[in-house]
């Protein structure tokens, strides 16, 4: 790699709304973003929620090896090329420029996904998953990351903020042990959380990632950087009530390891409609980044984002998610015990009702209340079985978090100088050896 | 690190068959392994199947931030001070050695692992995981791996197969990409593959790993390295028959980064009882493993195993992965089908008994039949959801063998003398640009 290195990439991300039979005017939307991503030269255009069903590429039953698999049929034909497995997963990437084909990909399906039985809101269905892929650009390797967490449906009684707290966790063990040899990491995505948010809080302190949003001189787009704003038609008014900007829960997030130094240069979000007809292209707002990446002299110096309040920090935000993590535990394996008790009275009542039809008398009502307990037995056996699942899921990942949290206490206690870097991105202290 | 740098590791593997009230005096067999464990000097004990419930460590609810969670109540302190999950997961690591406590560690939970209605088989309710234990030794960086796949139960018929080789899968993009800045790379663990199975040979022609039981020059233990022998009394003689010596289905597997060169010097299996009192410490047999690391010059003449024969056996392998698979998500969609029409015929059924039971007639009749009819039809919307996940899940895993082969084919296609490395092992050879 030449001394002068310098690259210069232009992002895309957007959250497509590509749900089949629901999301509204997908077909038309999907063809204007085809449309779009064919007219602007981004060089790579991370997307979530493409969608599956009706339209989906491919034939049936795959295609054959050797020949990639299509994408979505709206999107231009170089982006179908890509041959990424988009159709079948939640955060899909397309890669506009036949130059940057990956050179791996692969994808991490997160361990807890909200809850079958909450049919209405379906993100267990959908089964929420982060896409990894290996790019080498000129001697650089650039890992970028997709991504959809579990969504928020009521800000005041969030069920689901364990399960995202864990998601997000998750996510951030994945970038950290996938992107030790990376020089640059991107992660793009619809994270569902606010900029402080547990759980965005907990990816951003544990991966060393940066905000485009805040790390850029030059922003357009929406007040406050929002991605849902009050001015798509396709977003609820009532729920954004309390926000009259709108909310902030789709990012570009990004780091290079020592040696190598990388800025925002522009940062531009649509503002409630397409660029050029008018419409939007989903009920969220895309993102637009251009980003520089340039050769800088290795740091011998001590790194001040790595100093000791930038450690306590961390500790705190590891505790909190600890904390929640442990609630989560706890509330899983009530649900699992009164599964448990439900199961035992439901066998019960299963028993009384078969020695009343036997008997006669009430036979007929006896034969009419089997189908309801039988139901709710097999529904309690569910239950119990998930939430023990869940619990276990939730312990795993506490458990990660309890030894990170004990090695960045005892750097804290030992107060070294070289501890830190340990901690706050293994890969940044290697990257430097390596100049 | 001295350029004389050398390391020996103790290695100890065991399917410990602890699953709660199912195996046979697991109390007392547990109390075995710990005094075995206590009594010798192994640096790094891998286990699976080490099991929860009666017995398992900690207080309810988690222990407190900082304090390492307890694990099985009789290994020895020591150990149970390593801070691991065990309880929680099917694939544990135990560090007897202080020194040997690792510097990150996380979980990675198998995507696909059979069918929740195979409930005699149990594997889909345990949750099969890979664990990667992070380890700093003197400067050099050990990922060790430990992992448990989905049983064969029928070897003859085995309907688990594509769910095996997808887990293989897997596992092997799970090692690849969290090992790029590894030196040393080690597997444990049951993989309930015979060694010529579709999912061992792909596991090794992906990751590069190699079986400590094919390089070492001192093995001794078991007729041909067997890991469940016919005379181990916990065993079904019967589904041994037409395995005379039993089967090899734990493994040892390793690989060093060029620069750093691995061997096993001695290799020992239990043979059907515990090397001290006579009982068997488990259904499966101990795998004792001595290994050596050393410094070694990296290697700038093309690598051996690395030739066209070694790249178009990768090539074969992943094709016959990629049909194992396709084949599989044909299936998954067909019982998705099915279970569709089930699910229509039982709604149309359940219409008609309602009609029946409103008109009078056989009302008795029809009533009686409500309960296995809404059964159906909650036990089809079960399955139609269960198989389109799987099918799903299979996918996935197909695209990304797909984007392998593809990368492969144009390896072989070029003929390039540079390309095989970035196919069978990108951390080989970017380790040797480190030296």
């Amino acid at each position: 790699m030449k001394p002068n290195f310098s690259l210069r990439l232009r992002i895309f991300n957007l959250n497509c709304w590509g749900i089949p039979y629901l999301s509204k005017h997908r077909g038309d939307r999907m063809k204007r973003l085809g449309d779009l991503l064919n007219m602007e030269s981004f060089d790579l255009a991370l997307l979530e929620e493409v969608g599956g069903g009706p339209g989906r590429g491919g034939p049936a039953g795959g295609s054959p090896p050797g020949r990639p698999q299509a994408g979505v049929r709206h999107l231009p034909a170089g982006v179908e090329r890509a041959g990424l497995p988009a159709p079948e997963a939640e955060a899909a990437a397309r890669l506009p420029r036949r130059a940057l084909l990956p050179e791996e990909f692969t994808q991490h399906v997160y361990t807890l996904n909200g809850y079958p039985y909450m049919i209405h809101h379906g993100d267990w269905f959908c089964g929420k998953a982060v896409g990894l892929l290996v790019l080498h650009l000129s001697g650089l390797v650039l890992n970028a990351y997709v991504t959809h967490l579990h969504a928020e449906y009521n800000r005041q009684k969030d069920v689901y903020l364990t399960h995202r707290v864990a998601q997000a966790w998750e996510l951030a063990q994945f970038i950290h042990h996938t992107s030790k040899k990376a020089d640059v990491v991107l992660l793009c995505g619809d994270l569902n959380l606010h900029p402080k948010d547990l759980g965005c809080r907990l990816l951003k302190e544990w991966t060393g990632l940066h905000d485009a949003y805040h790390e850029t001189r030059d922003f357009k787009g929406s007040e406050e950087g929002c991605t849902m704003v009050p001015e798509n038609c396709y977003v609820s008014q009532r729920e954004l009530e309390p926000f009259p900007f709108g909310i902030r829960i789709d990012y570009v997030l990004y780091k290079a390891v020592s040696g190598f130094y990388i800025s925002c240069k522009t940062l531009r979000t649509t503002t409630g409609h397409d660029p050029h007809s008018g419409t939007p292209l989903s009920d969220h707002e895309a993102l637009m980044a251009t980003l520089c990446v340039r050769h800088s002299p290795p740091q011998h110096t001590p790194d001040p984002t790595q100093g000791p309040a930038e450690r306590s920090r961390l500790i705190s935000v590891l505790k909190e998610a600890w904390t929640e993590l442990d609630l989560g535990v706890a509330q899983a394996r009530w649900w699992a015990t009164f599964a448990g008790y439900v199961i035992g009275l439901g066998l019960l009542l299963l028993a009384l009702l078969c020695a009343l039809a036997a008997g006669g008398g009430v036979r007929e009502v006896a034969i009419l209340l089997w189908t309801p307990s039988v139901g709710v037995l097999l529904g309690a056996g569910a239950v119990y079985l998930f939430h023990m699942q869940e619990a276990k899921g939730l312990s795993r990942a506490r458990a990660e978090l309890q030894h990170v949290l004990g090695r960045a206490r005892e750097a804290q206690d030992l107060g070294l100088e070289s501890q830190p870097a340990l901690l706050l991105g293994q890969q940044e202290r290697d990257g430097g050896e390596e100049q």
